[in-house]
C-alpha cells in the first residue's frame, strides 16, 4: 500500500501521520513545492514583528526526524498532473510515480490582483519561511510599505510593520480590515491601534497598477501615487486546486474540491483535506472553502486515517476562530453580523462589554462578546468577541455548544468560576446569552 | 410585599437586585451583621499579599447608590430568631419584624478546631473587609504565621504571606493543599512554589492547641511548638444556618438548608441561596452544600425573582471552579480522582499537558488538563486543571459541557482555534479527550 501525500502543510502532515498510525505496513510519500515541512508559517508575521526572535523557533520537527519515522518527504518537487485511471502522478525529475491513495493538500494561493506589475520584484505574498527569511533582511531596509487588501495575514503584517517603524498604506477596496468575515464594531480597536500607530489607511480605494523597473518603485491607486519599497499582498486566499481540476476531481461551488465526510473526493482513491477542499458548514448546510491551520490539520488526519484503510469520520464546521491583532485579540465563531447579513439570515443578537477578572484585579480586560442567534430555534448563528485575553477559549467553547445545538438558554444559565485573579463574578458570554434571550422573549 | 433579605454577601443582594426588578412595588430589605454591602471579600488575600493596592478598589457600590435604589439596607444590625408561624424576625434594636418573603442568604463560618485558646487574639478568620483593614495594618508587624488547614482561602493567604515575606508554617492533618477537591497532582506546582518560598508545610499534622496570653504566641502541635505572631485559620467552611435551624427549616444531609429549584425552603415563604443552602449535583443528582461566589449570587437572583412572584429555576450544579494559587492557576469542574475515588465513581481518566499557544509564542505556558469520564455514558464526571492561563474560560466551557451531557467523544472531535499568539495548533482539552477515548475504546 503506497499513500501519496500533495503537500507538505498541516493537511499533508497531518494525514501522512494519520495514514502510517493507521496502515503500519504502508508506504508513505510527502511531495512539497518547499525546502522545508513541519514549520508554523503562521508565526512568520511575529518574526517580520520582532515578537518571535527567530525563524528557526518556527520549526517543528528536523527533516532527520522524518526520515527516522519512515515518512518520505520529497522536497523542492513540483507535481505537473494527477492520472486518475493510472493512479500516478507526473513529478518533475522522478517521472511517473504510481499510488494507491492520494491525499490532496495542495492549500491555497494570494488571489491576484489582476493589475499591472503584479510580477515585479518587491511584492511579497506571505506563505514560506524561507522567502520570509529572505524578506526579514529586505525589511531592514524597507522605509515605506504598500499592504493591498486587509485578509488576516494582511492584519497581522500591518501590526508587524507598524513594530519595525516601516511607514505603512494599507489600501483596500472593502470598507474596514477582514470585512469578509469580521463586523466593524469588533474590529474597531484594531483600526484605531492603527491610526494611532500612523498608518494610513484608505478604505474603499484600491490599488490599479504597480510600477517599478524591476523591483517596486510605487503603486498607482484610485487616489493617486503612493510610494513603496515594498507590496504585501492581503488579497484573499483561493484554493490551489489546478491538479485537482486538471485531473477532473470534482469542484464545487466555492471552487474547492468536493470531499465527504470521511474527506473522500469524486474519485474513491483519492481524498483531500484542507484549504484547497469545501466543507459542509454545521449551520447553513453549505460548503465552505479555505479552512487552514487546526482544520486543515484534522482534516488531514481524517483523510490519512481513510486512506490507511481506518474509518474516521469529519463532521460540518462551526468553524471557531480567533487572532492577535496588535494589541487586540479578535475571534468568534460562524457568522458576523455582517456575514450573516450577506446570506439573508435571521439573527438577533445578544451583546455585552464585560471584563475578564474581577474589576479591581490588575490586569483586568475588557471583552465584548456578540451572539448572534436564530429566532427560530435560539440556537447559535455565530458569534463574534474582541477583547485582550480570554478570545480562543470562548470561542472554541461557543463551537461545541454550537455544533451541539445548545440554546442560547444554555448559556444565559451557565455557571461560571469567579475568582478575582481569573475570572469576573459574571461571565461574558452568560450575560450577552442573557440578554439575547430577553430580546427573543420579547423583554426588552 | 416585603422581602426581607438575611445577609448581604452576594446571595442576598443578588437576591435583592432581583425581587426588586421583579416586583417595583416591594419594598426589599436586607438585614447585614456586617458594616458594608457590595464589596468583594474574594479580593481580601490579593489585597494583603499586595497585589491589589488598596481595599478601597474592593467596593462595588457606595452605601447611598443603594438608598438611592430604593433597597433598605440595614447594617451591623444581629438577627436573633425567625418566626415562620408569624411571618417575623427578631431583630436587637428593631424588635419583630414582618416579612412576605423571607430570603437566608447567611453564608458560612469557618469550621472551628475545637482545640484550646481558639478565643485568643490573633486568630484572623479572613472575611469581612473591615477587620481585613486592621488585621492588613496588624500584618506589617507580624514575622511569623501559622496557617491551620489548607482551604481555598488559605491557599490564597499562604501566597499572601510569602509576597510579604512573613515566615509561614502550614499545618493540615490532611496530605496536601485543598486535599478535599484538588487532586495531588494537579495542586503539585502550588506546593513546589511554596517550598521554593520557604514555607514550611506540615502535612499529616495537626495543630492542638493555641497558646499565648492574650494574643497568640505559639501554636502546639503534633511534631512540637511553632512561633505564631498570628493565625490564620484555613479550616473547611461550615453553613451559617443557625437561626434557620432553630426556627424548623429542613436542613439536609449535608448540614444546608433543603432547597428546591426555585430556591424555595421548606416553608413556602422562606427562600434560601448561596453557602447555607445544599444544592443538587448535577452528575450524582446528591446534594452538594457550600456554593459561594458566582453560585451563591446566582441562586440568590433565582430565590429573588421567586420571592418577587416571578419563575425562575435553578438548575442541578456541575461546578466549574478555578482560583490563582501563587503563579499557578488551577481549576477543574465537579469531581477530581481523589473525590470521584472517595464517593466511589467509575471513571477512566483523559489526560494531557499541552500549550497554551504556539510553542514559539512569548508567553506560552503549559497547561495540564484530566478529564474524568464515566464509561457508562462516556460522560464528564470532573476535570482539573493545572496551568498559568485559560483555566477558568475552559472551567466554565467544561461546565456548560458537562451540565449539556455531552460525551466526550463531542470534545475528542471538537474544532479548535488555531492562532500563535492565542492558542496552540492542538487544544488540550481535545488531546485529553481524544486520550480518554483511546481508553474507552481499548485502543491503548
Amino acid at each position: 500500500m503506497k499513500i501519496v501525500m500533495l503537500g507538505g502543510g498541516p493537511g499533508g502532515l497531518g494525514a501522512a501521520g494519520a495514514a502510517q498510525g493507521t496502515d503500519k505496513s504502508a508506504e508513505i510519500v510527502v511531495y512539497t513545492q518547499f525546502e522545508d515541512v513541519a514549520y508554523s508559517p503562521c508565526g512568520i508575521p511575529f518574526v517580520h514583528g520582532k515578537e518571535i526572535d527567530s525563524f528557526d523557533r518556527l520549526f517543528l520537527a528536523t527533516k532527520e526526524q522524518y526520515v527516522k519515522s519512515g515518512i518520505d518527504v520529497h522536497y523542492e518537487t513540483t507535481v505537473d498532473s494527477i492520472n486518475l485511471k493510472k493512479k500516478t502522478i507526473q513529478v518533475q525529475g522522478e517521472g511517473e510515480i504510481g499510488y494507491d491513495k492520494l491525499i490532496i493538500c495542495t492549500g491555497w494561493l494570494y488571489k491576484e490582483l489582476g493589475i499591472p506589475g503584479e510580477d515585479l520584484d518587491g511584492i511579497y505574498r506571505v506563505k514560506n519561511i524561507r522567502s520570509a527569511m529572505e524578506w526579514d533582511k529586505f525589511l531592514d531596509n524597507v522605509k515605506t510599505a504598500v499592504v493591498v487588501e486587509c485578509g488576516p495575514i494582511a492584519v497581522e503584517m500591518v501590526s508587524a510593520m507598524v513594530h519595525r517603524g516601516i511607514k505603512t498604506t494599507l489600501i483596500d477596496p472593502n470598507p474596514w480590515p477582514m470585512s469578509d468575515v469580521v463586523d466593524p464594531d469588533i474590529i474597531e480597536p484594531v483600526r484605531k491601534d492603527w491610526e494611532d500607530a500612523g498608518v494610513d489607511m484608505r478604505w474603499g480605494e484600491k490599488v490599479t497598477a504597480i510600477r517599478g523597473d524591476k523591483t517596486v518603485t510605487h503603486v498607482e491607486t484610485t487616489f493617486g501615487d503612493v510610494q513603496a519599497d515594498i507590496v504585501i499582498l492581503g488579497t484573499p486566499k483561493s484554493p490551489n486546486n489546478d491538479l485537482a481540476k486538471a485531473a477532473g476531481i470534482k469542484i464545487g461551488s466555492t471552487g474547492g474540491i468536493v470531499i465527504d465526510s470521511r474527506c473522500q473526493t469524486s474519485d474513491p482513491d483519492v481524498y483531500a483535506a484542507g484549504d484547497c477542499a469545501e466543507i459542509v458548514h454545521g449551520i447553513t448546510n453549505l460548503p465552505l472553502q479555505g479552512l487552514t491551520g487546526s482544520h486543515a490539520y484534522a482534516q488531514g488526519k481524517v483523510a490519512g486515517v481513510n486512506a490507511g484503510g481506518g474509518e474516521r469520520i469529519y463532521q460540518p464546521v462551526h468553524v471557531p476562530w480567533g487572532m492577535l491583532a496588535g494589541k487586540t485579540m479578535i475571534g468568534g465563531l460562524s457568522f458576523g453580523e455582517t456575514t450573516a447579513t450577506a446570506v439573508g439570515m435571521n439573527y438577533i443578537v445578544g451583546s455585552t462589554t464585560g471584563i475578564t477578572r474581577a474589576r479591581y484585579y490588575p490586569g483586568v480586560q475588557p471583552i465584548t462578546v456578540k451572539l448572534l442567534v436564530d429566532p427560530s430555534n435560539r440556537r447559535l448563528v455565530g458569534a463574534q468577541m474582541v477583547g485582550a485575553e480570554g478570545v480562543k477559549e470562548r470561542a472554541d467553547f461557543l463551537g461545541v455548544v454550537s455544533r451541539a445545538g445548545l440554546t442560547i438558554d444554555a448559556l444565559a444559565t451557565m455557571e461560571n468560576v469567579y475568582s478575582p485573579a481569573i475570572g469576573a463574578l459574571n461571565e461574558p458570554i452568560q450575560i450577552a446569552a442573557a440578554d439575547a434571550v430577553m430580546k427573543l422573549d420579547g423583554k426588552v
